[in-house]
């Protein structure tokens, strides 16, 4: 399993009427934890755009169990359980402290530019593999 | 079942660089159907809110089936099947035309303003106690 | 003069904690204002965009007079004052009914694909020239 | 003159189908810098809201230079030039290294919680007294 951590604070543009933070400001900050978890894989998600592929959200499902607040400091923790084949699952907490406030995971496909689906860049089913592989040991 | 259908016009903010909708940018949409089922039912939010109560989203889960597009008009269906007892649960399709390209739910539970889970106000349970007992016949 | 008006609801998603329309939600709609006016001029941006010109925004002001709730009936009016050279300037009032709410000004420039600037698309520069010699007459 | 600089990296979220971060998402931005300002003069907004008070923009001002792209290093540097009496007016300059990408300024105006404006809350005044006579020496 990979992991990744990344500390963001809440912005007030996150908030809403309720007083705490708004259920779709979560997004983002999923995106936040992908983003750190491919960089720190050597992967940075800048560079599978370059090479001419997308990496979209085919399914998100998340649970809210506690709200954020404005200037809390926020931690998402973002795992890759197992090596990606085709489709690539990732799962998150979003925490407080001690505190778990949501749980989430996301499914993605690579496609090109085009749009068509597409098979994972070899650079990227290498590196999967590699670090799975150093994992087992 | 209770049914609403709300039409929207993409806008240029809810895209990203891929070229097309953001995939978070849908809960707003997802948000402006149960605005819309809500008003049709009698019982427009701002009015449950005014009373006391908010109806925060607990659970999220959606299903990108095909990409929107800037300027696209898109139509929002809710569907509310069954008659709400302390959980809510919507479920929603979200169409270009005979194109489904979202499919999603939501699961929402009352609360009071000073954060606790609450019963639902008794207007709100009576009213729909009304509807689906209309609808049955 | 080209004025155009367009009706929006407030969403939700677009509040803050203040309990008011975040100030940052209003520039999504004073582009749903430019879109509205640019389809009406015979001119929709999206076509812009498809001959491979983009028309960012160089500037902003943004004066608020009055907040904006959640599911109040808002109308843009987004004008052009004098035929486009070069630079687009365009004004805006945001109402709820006979409330002003925001006076607003943005200023545009076309710039091509790759990044550069450009002169107006030829078939720009002519419907304007014919829209704002009908206006004289 | 009290300045404050903070450090953000761009989020997917935060673009748009120009490939380049939209022009509304440098608002929250601008935020960021604000809630920083306040925080090292000791006044965090948080604080000012728990005491009833609210601080909105009546104004904004911005002049887009060159646009930022996704998983830029951004700092947004705010400067506070005048001791605020009734009006808060704050500078900003938003950079990627040495480019400068975005120059901004905001007016703010304390609000009651029942909305009405109204004079700055004593430890406010109080705070930004000493802040600007230490400058002076």
């Amino acid at each position: 399993m990979l992991e990744s951590r990344v500390t963001l604070q809440v912005r007030y543009s996150e908030t809403d009427m309720m007083g705490v933070v708004y259920h779709g400001s979560f997004l983002p900050w999923l995106e936040v934890g992908r983003t750190t978890l491919l960089k720190e894989c050597g992967l940075p998600y800048r560079e599978i755009e370059a090479q001419g592929f997308y990496l979209p959200v085919v399914e998100v499902g998340m649970k809210y169990l506690k709200p954020a607040r404005y200037d809390d400091t926020i931690t998402v923790i973002t795992r890759l359980a197992e090596r990606p084949l085709v489709r690539i699952r990732l799962d998150y907490e979003v925490r407080r402290g001690d505190e778990l406030l949501v749980v989430a995971h996301t499914l993605h496909g690579f496609t090109r530019h085009n749009g068509g689906p597409a098979r994972p860049p070899a650079a990227f089913t290498e590196k999967m593999r590699a670090l799975f592989a150093a994992k087992k040991h």
